[in-house]
């Protein structure tokens, strides 16, 4: 037995749960889970319908995107992960889907406004659209600039990664990220959920502005801050 | 057995309700019983997923707001609960959700016109969207003065909460209310109903006004006044 | 056992159909069955939810809206059916839905105007929107007035019952008929589907217009004209 | 037995995918699965339900729209099909819906524009929607003549079939093809994504345009270029 046979299972469980929440059409999405003690991630193979996944599919892959492991194919978005993977220490899992109001947004060119505590009680800042890369950067090793492009954007925008776990890539898709697979699945859903409010409340008063800063502070902190009193001890 | 068990078992099921009816994502709504004479309502445990939950987890809280019975701590929103019982008399349960066209309406920081008779079917004016709080109020004791908030909105539009039996608070969320916890909840789907059909006639025709007084007052009387001839005697 | 049982078991099946097509929320909608010959219907009685009703509940009704069996008060829209049936000979089924698409143009006070093909394979105009009703109207027997609004705007824009089988009442929500009451709720489910694709139309195409009659009679004559081709002979 | 029987399951098997990827309402749609060797394909039956359709009902057909075996009528769109087959070399399956979101851009009479990469992964121009017809054409051979007006379209903006194998006809819906009947229904289910999606991004940004071609060439080819590494081998 592979020595890898918990990454696999995570990867897994966490792919099945892109269908059954309701954030993929066929194959278009996947998600990894992470061993950074071993330098790996467990990724789903390109192409395969989910209804026809099995765990042992899962392709074990290291952080500059070298299948270590597995007779399949990974993902071909498997270089953006491995670079988030490598440059990010913590994470333990990355989503990719092409959700339909994530991709909307994406498509718009536009970062998705902070206008409620939905969105504060997950991240205390518009959810980040990164630019299309330039044309050598889409013409030269694609995938692998996709992870520079969203590094650097989070950059240019003082970003911190383990604050704010969701990207959207112009023109392209949403990526999440957290701790676990679970996690990043999990920020897949919220983001699909402030991506369809915020999308309404645009056509509803299109001069709505940003939700003020203290009540962004407030329930971000209930949730996450020193004192936070959201969920269980 | 708990003297409270009626309480948590009719606080239980209504809250069970919300992801049957579609209104919430993962954690994001909670469902309170309360009972008057005893001066406590039951109330969903903090973050717990729909699926986890199970009767015994229902916390009882008293009308101030402090843990009366229960092991886990009580919903984040707890103290706008207890808030609206100690001032409202008469209501039974109260439910309160991010349910996506309701939420959307808030974000937009506008109350839901009164544009058909399936509104008022159920209410004779906007549904009030509750403005954001003062600094000083988000910042003190926060999830108490939400419910202020919703009381003075009431009062400054000089609205009946017996008679209007949902709000939105502006950049957050819905709350609703009614004589029993289901009744909160069936308020719950009304409101996201109307919320739907007002979004989809502003786009469709933004200059569509507010229906006639005339005709309000027609089917409010029909099913809640005097001489009411819907549903069964 | 009464003689009006198959009144009541397709009255009782129809009105199933409403919740199974999506075009209720809780007891927001109602069918009828109508026998011209014994000058009766039979119709869902009022506030029942659809998961409660049973065959022997139905309701039966004359062309004067006068219950002639049965222990439940019929639906409070009763009294709009009868005069239907009263006044356009050859309606063997009435539907009456709040379903989400089609109330949101009747609260736009707008017509749906006629954009493609699906709407020409069945019927050649626009779906009719009639104004609501004066205040005197109103106030008076405001069901049996419903009845007499809707014959006027079929008068006033020279429309055959025969067949336009489909309205919009403004400010309310759609009637939908037919031979029977199964080609009634069928009426009503192309209805919410025409009203879903021409509210999208609009928005992505604001000055779209009609489409072009020799269109709209081609569409409409391969399906209902003297050497129809569309479905079995 | 009949030596189409495998024609007859083929198109069976792909009509029933419409409904199950919540493409057609009641019947408003067709698939058809072709033997170029034979010159005959089978098509699903007229005006029959889903539900109802049995394998022995699908009706073989030559490429001149002649049935060929069969007791129902063939779909009513029968020679749309015959003349694509006809004219096209290597199309093995054509499906037509009137999905509603593809159905709306129809209507709209605007074709989708390339936003994003799910859209570019598939096609790299903007999805055509052949004009109305002139109303000779309709008067004529309608079904025969929405075949050519396809064509047409193709060879005005030089469009290659092979490449794209998606169109919608103006105030009227969409048809979709490919080597095999699943390709077909997959596109019409691609389609109805995109159509989807590229409605919400011109909502949100009304001034959105094109996606730049490099990005356009660079996904197109990593999934049908020569060096393809989307997919397993």
């Amino acid at each position: 037995m592979s020595k890898y046979q918990h990454l696999r299972e995570a990867a897994y469980l966490a792919n099945l749960q892109l269908p059954e929440l309701g954030l993929v059409l066929f194959t278009f999405g996947n998600v990894s889970a992470a061993d950074a003690d071993a330098g790996v991630f467990a990724i789903k193979p390109s192409g395969v319908p989910y209804a026809d996944l099995r765990e042992e599919d899962m392709v074990i892959v290291d952080f500059d995107g070298k299948t270590v492991e597995g007779r399949l194919r990974p993902s071909s978005d498997t270089a953006t992960h491995a670079v988030l993977y490598k440059n990010w220490p913590g994470i333990g899992g990355i989503a990719h889907t092409h959700s339909v109001y994530a991709t909307a947004w994406a498509q718009a060119l536009s970062p998705i406004p902070l206008m409620g505590t939905t969105h504060a009680d997950h991240l205390t800042c518009d959810i980040p659209c990164a630019p299309p890369m330039d044309d050598s950067r889409i013409t030269g090793n694609y995938e692998y600039e996709t992870g520079f492009q969203i590094m650097d954007h989070f950059r240019d925008l003082d970003l911190n990664y383990t604050q704010t776990e969701m990207v959207l890539v112009g023109n392209h898709a949403p990526f999440t990220w957290g701790k676990t697979p679970e996690k990043a699945v999990y920020n897949s859903a919220v983001l699909e959920n402030l991506a369809h409010m915020a999308y309404m409340s645009r056509l509803i008063n299109p001069s709505a502005g940003r939700m003020k800063d203290s009540l962004i502070k407030k329930h971000h902190d209930r949730k996450h801050g020193q004192n936070a009193y959201y969920g269980q001890k």
